[in-house]
């Protein structure tokens, strides 16, 4: 596979979305209107746990203009249970019996402006039992702490717990004997971490328009990673026929797994069944940072011990995750996530998804990783470092290869993590200089990187340009990645090639974006498509040289008489498409799949880093990445993955948090007080494509998209210590605390 | 293949699109709207016949508010010949060198709003060199006539005529010796026949809205037949790729043939390119009239011989036909069709295709049939009079049937005119008797209904329910008929399927919505679609079942174990769909061809009219339908679609006429003027639905679209015939012409 010659796979043609998105052309979630539409709008919960004793909408509903009102006791009822609890979900959406974080929606308005949606909003009038919030994890645990959910009981503990609880689920991950390994490593680091509540920060905030008809015909646009999701929930969540509904997805400012669940859509629809009238609603970016799923906030324990040939013997670690206000933390992730950079004979993780009253967590860029793999690989930092071992040299000596087997089970074919390590150790930034004051750190990550379900659709057009259908949202250069794929198989320029995001009617199936997913699940199935188109365009040939099929050979994009005979000459993509009509028809290849075998993907990562020690200011002066992309399908918008992952990490590291105050109301929800990082504050961010091709897909790509975000906030921390010596444990390294640290030290040193 | 029971096939379900039609909500071409649009008007001639001397737009693209002007030296030139002349379609869109019809397009506008662009049009100075106008077929033919194209030779005439011509074509078809034979014949009736320029009279204006991008990506929203004839055609016209123009069909306000052309699209996409912004076009009705393809004027002269045993031994017939301004009038359809109900030993028909200076003709339902048809089935009435034959039992004695070969040289298998007269023959309105002054009239008429090709994908969706996508706008009902074949090969009711007509990039390529073809073409597609689905869904049920594929069966929409095993129950669609993610990925059903074999289609037509001898005033007082469907899938939109065909030919039949002064101006481009049937002026029209099936479809169907309107010009005159014993053979058998007829005859009677 390594051997094959590519034609186009691995050029850089322009984006075909590109002219629109940078006239501002393109239509995002809220630039979409429809005759007659409605404004609706969300009333939200001021405390963070209260019981809502009653709702009274009475007078909203008067006010003028108003169309219709909508409260969480409108809503179908839904079981509890499923792979996605609706039970929780139908109350994520609207508050029944308890508001369960600040922000929380309680009611819907639509009206005919904006402003009377709002006015309409203050009319409402809530009663509420006011209950203590639960903001940490350790008042989450408390013998004593408040319960969010009356019935909820811990899952994976045994012997299960008989009370109430706000631990949702345990976990745990065992190999060998850590525990009793440990007394026979010469050197042990133990030490806790914890991660803050981080938001993703897409620039475009939730918005959708929604419109159903008297025969409960319903049109959604919105802005979502998996408008086949939204179909699917909107559906059960509102007792639909999924095919009564339309998911049109906009363009998409940015999801990084925050938009691959819902808060508006079954609001917008319902408000449109009630008033008859189409509704759009947008959040304002307050509602975002309130009330749309961020990142967990954690805390990991962890111990690892290796011995003093530079291997690692064993290791734990014990991770708690915030969940939200309702269950489900990526803390399995974490957990599966953490070690596996490393063959460890021994090792035990614990994980626990444990709720608070903040709002549910959402998917977050290789959700889980990047708390866990902070912790882990600050660990692996300190013990290289008390091995006196170069820190890329002890990761060699541990890191999987082929045949290594995860923790959690999986047994790798080819990686490439080897090849990121030596990528970083050859590069010049390695070697390079530090001036004074400034530490370098490395950190590695890994993503298993997902599958899930894609379907494809290729149409060849009569002058011999083709057309990709895919139904995955474009967050990350999808559509230039599946065109130059189609290009590769039709042996035509991806220019003459469209690829178009569907909308859930006209392709099929398709899991969301997400995952690191798209180009390798969705990827094959194009190929797939594409191959389906050659066969068939083969088949004409050799019907128009009156031959069988199998004398008809393909290459670089022409048909080729494998033996001769009268007018059999070798015919492009183009002169056979002119045919189609006097050939049979229309040519229109497909391909679906429940993909398998996204390859795992692993990365290294380098930070330099210059501590202001007046302000405690910390700058990223020099950063390089190098990641297995598998196969590069088109390297520009990989290099973006791997530069955007690490930019998010970096956020993450230094300066990202939610900062709530005692009562659970939100301290910062805006970019103003969220202070993420922009380009003036980041240094070009480098990056190394390594290409280890996934022997499961035909040309080797893995996913990309996630791992990126994995490295970073140890990578940051690694080289903070380096800079000042300190070993930074609680994210993020804002100047503050940056700053008493080094007050601390210089106090004590 | 009449054995099958049909489960939802012949139902009569509620459209899909049927509340979105009667609330209003449909989108047709005029309602679509894109931020910073435009509004583009075209500048039409005053003049019919005229040489441009000069265009000067420099005063209205000088003026505020004009963005982009356009005249045809702008667009590229267009090589001739072909099978769409785009030489000729280029000029007819834009004028070049000549103005050829009142109406004809001279320049287009874009402005800020559409009094702007009106007030622009008003700035353009042309400077003409005016021509004799070419009204008529005798002055086009005539020695002296004015030339419309001076390097137009007549095409088919042996030998080929050296000078120029307003006649482009003549065909002939022959069989035996039909001038010899009528010396044998007992009776023969010889007679001319004429009838005018009618129009569709489609309730929508012709309207789109165009855009296009600095890299031409060209969007195009618009009411038309043939959404991939505009995408191929504006792609040829302005030097596009296919795969850069997307055309989206709106809902469509009526077509009849009309639009299976293009007008506004290109200048649309020209302004857009000029201008930058989006830009609208919608004509006014009198643009509607006075520059849209009509129907062709046509004079026929028919002779008909039959021996006293009521065979019908020879037939000739000369066929004249107005094209237009350019080439292309349907003549080869009516020379085709108007003897095909009989056998007839000996025929001989020649066709002509004549300019003149009026709006190049279109399709209108089966283009070119009506009119020869009116003079032929005229004259087989008039045979069976002289003959004292009835007229249903002389043309049940001459009617083609099974074995049959038509004089263009189609075999007929299994045909249904036997059975339509067989039927009417029966019907109480043939024994019913008439009130005094009132007449009965009976014709038949053939078409042969369209091919072409059609593609189709069915998505099954995890609850079970289901997506049909096609490509051809629904016209006549199309979403329900294909829903309820799909339902049929699914096993589900037809409500829990979505019929959607997608964009030319969401669907495999189509060809339009004509020549009665999409329920059969399309509908094959379908059903075929269905069928790939039901084969995956039976090797799903195989996977659960641990069997052989060749185990599972299929009945009702359960995969039914053909061998007992464990946990072998049947399963339903739903119960497997909602399996699919685990049994292998989206299960998506895909058809494409290039369609043979939509069956003939007859009809026999039974018209009951009363004069008003005073006012010369024809009401059709009773009328009955008789026509071949082959199979009737909703037949509500069957009886809809006998019901609309007859109604448009009474409507030629009695009124519908256009009307030019000398210089060639047309007096009536409105619905005041231009006077079609409207439901008062009818009685109820009764249908009798045959069902003979189509061996070549799979359910039996047979296109019904177009061969209603064939009879009833001849049958309305038929029984005016008998209502007022004077033999009317020029149309529109209008009040004055009536009077002056009736008046005639009471001077000589």
């Amino acid at each position: 596979m390594s051997e094959r010659k590519f034609r186009y796979v691995g050029t850089r043609p322009i984006r075909h979305d590109g002219i629109d998105k940078v006239t501002g052309r393109a239509t995002f979630g809220a630039d979409f209107k429809l005759p007659g539409m409605l404004w609706g709008r969300v009333l939200r919960s001021p405390h963070a746990h209260a019981r809502i004793l009653s709702i009274d909408t009475s007078k909203a509903a008067a006010l003028p203009g108003v169309k219709a009102v909508v409260v969480g006791a409108d809503l179908p009822e839904m079981p509890p249970g499923g792979e996605t609890d609706m039970h929780d979900l139908t109350r994520n959406i609207l508050a029944r019996e308890k508001v369960l974080y600040d922000g929380h929606a309680i009611a819907a308005v639509a009206a005919t402006t904006r402003s009377i949606a709002d006015a309409a909003l203050e009319l409402i009038d809530v009663r509420y039992e006011l209950l203590d919030p639960v903001l940490d994890l350790d008042r989450a645990i408390a013998p004593d702490a408040p319960i969010l959910h009356s019935e909820l009981r811990c899952e994976g503990s045994d012997p299960k717990p008989q009370g109430p609880t706000n631990v949702a689920q345990r976990v745990e991950i065992v190999r060998g004997d850590a525990a009793a390994t440990f007394a026979q490593c010469d050197v042990v680091v133990e030490r806790e971490f914890t991660t803050p509540t981080v938001h993703q920060g897409y620039i475009e905030p939730f918005a959708c328009v929604a419109r159903s008809t008297e025969d409960d015909q319903t049109l959604v646009w919105c802005c979502t990673q998996g408008p086949f999701m939204i179909r699917a929930m909107c559906a059960r969540l509102l007792g639909l026929e999924v095919s009564k509904i339309k998911v049109i997805p906009s363009e998409i400012g940015g999801g990084f797994g925050g938009k691959t669940t819902l808060y508006l859509e079954p609001l917008a629809i319902w408000l449109s069944r009630k008033s008859g009238r189409p509704v759009k609603m947008v959040m304002s970016r307050p509602e975002v940072f309130r009330a749309t799923g961020p990142a967990s906030a954690t805390r990991t324990r962890v111990k690892i011990g290796a011995t003093r040939d530079g291997k690692i013997q064993a290791a734990t670690a014990t991770l708690e995750y915030e969940a939200g206000a309702f269950k489900g933390s990526p803390v399995v992730a974490g957990a599966m996530s953490m070690f596996t950079m490393y063959d460890i004979p021994h090792a035990k993780i614990e994980g626990y998804d444990i709720l608070t009253n903040k709002p549910k967590v959402a998917a977050y860029r290789a959700p889980g990783a990047p708390m866990s793999t902070f912790a882990s690989e600050s660990a692996i930092d300190e013990i290289a470092a008390k091995l006196g071992m170069d820190p890329i040299d002890f990761r060699l000596k541990n890191a999987v290869r082929e045949g290594s087997t995860a923790l959690y089970g999986q047994r790798f074919k080819s990686i490439g993590l080897i090849e990121c390590l030596e990528s970083l150790k050859k590069h010049p930034h390695y070697a390079a200089p530090l001036a004074q004051g400034q530490g370098r750190g490395i950190a590695c990550g890994f993503w298993f990187n997902g599958n899930q379900q894609s379907s494809a659709s290729v149409h060849l057009n009569e002058d011999g340009t083709a057309t990709v259908i895919s139904g995955c949202p474009d967050i990350g250069g999808s559509r230039a990645s599946l065109a130059l794929m189609a290009a590769e198989e039709l042996g035509i320029p991806s220019e003459r090639i469209r690829p178009i995001v569907a909308d859930t009617e006209t392709v099929g199936y398709n899991d969301g974006t997400g995952g690191s997913r798209v180009t390798f699940a969705t990827g094959t199935a194009v190929i797939e498509a594409s191959r389906d188109i050659v066969k068939q365009l083969r088949t004409r040939a050799a019907a128009l040289w009156s031959c069988d099929v199998e004398k008809v050979g393909w290459e670089d994009g022409r048909a080729l008489p494998l033996e001769a005979g009268e007018g059999r000459v070798p015919m492009t993509v183009a002169q056979l498409a002119r045919r189609m009509a006097r050939t049979g028809g229309p040519i229109v290849g497909r391909a679906t799949w429940m993909a398998r075998g996204n390859g795992p993907s692993f990365a290294a990562h380098l930070a330099d880093v210059e501590v202001d020690r007046e302000t405690g200011c910390v700058k990223v002066v020099r950063y390089t990445t190098s990641q297995d992309a598998g196969k590069a399908i088109h390297p520009s918008y990989v290099e973006g993955q791997l530069q955007g992952g690490a930019v998010q990490g970096i956020g993450w590291a230094l300066n990202e948090a939610y900062h709530y105050d005692a009562k659970g109301t939100l301290q910062n929800p805006g970019f103003l007080d969220y202070r993420m990082p922009v380009a003036s504050d980041l240094p070009m961010i480098d990056t190394i494509v390594v290409e280890v091709p996934n022997p499961h897909h035909p040309y080797g790509v893995r996913g990309v998209g996630e791992t990126s975000i994995v490295p970073p906030l140890a990578a940051v921390a690694n080289a903070m210590h380096a800079a000042t010596g300190i070993r930074f444990t609680d994210l993020p390294m804002s100047p503050p605390v940056v700053l008493e640290a080094l007050e601390k030290r210089g106090a004590r040193g």
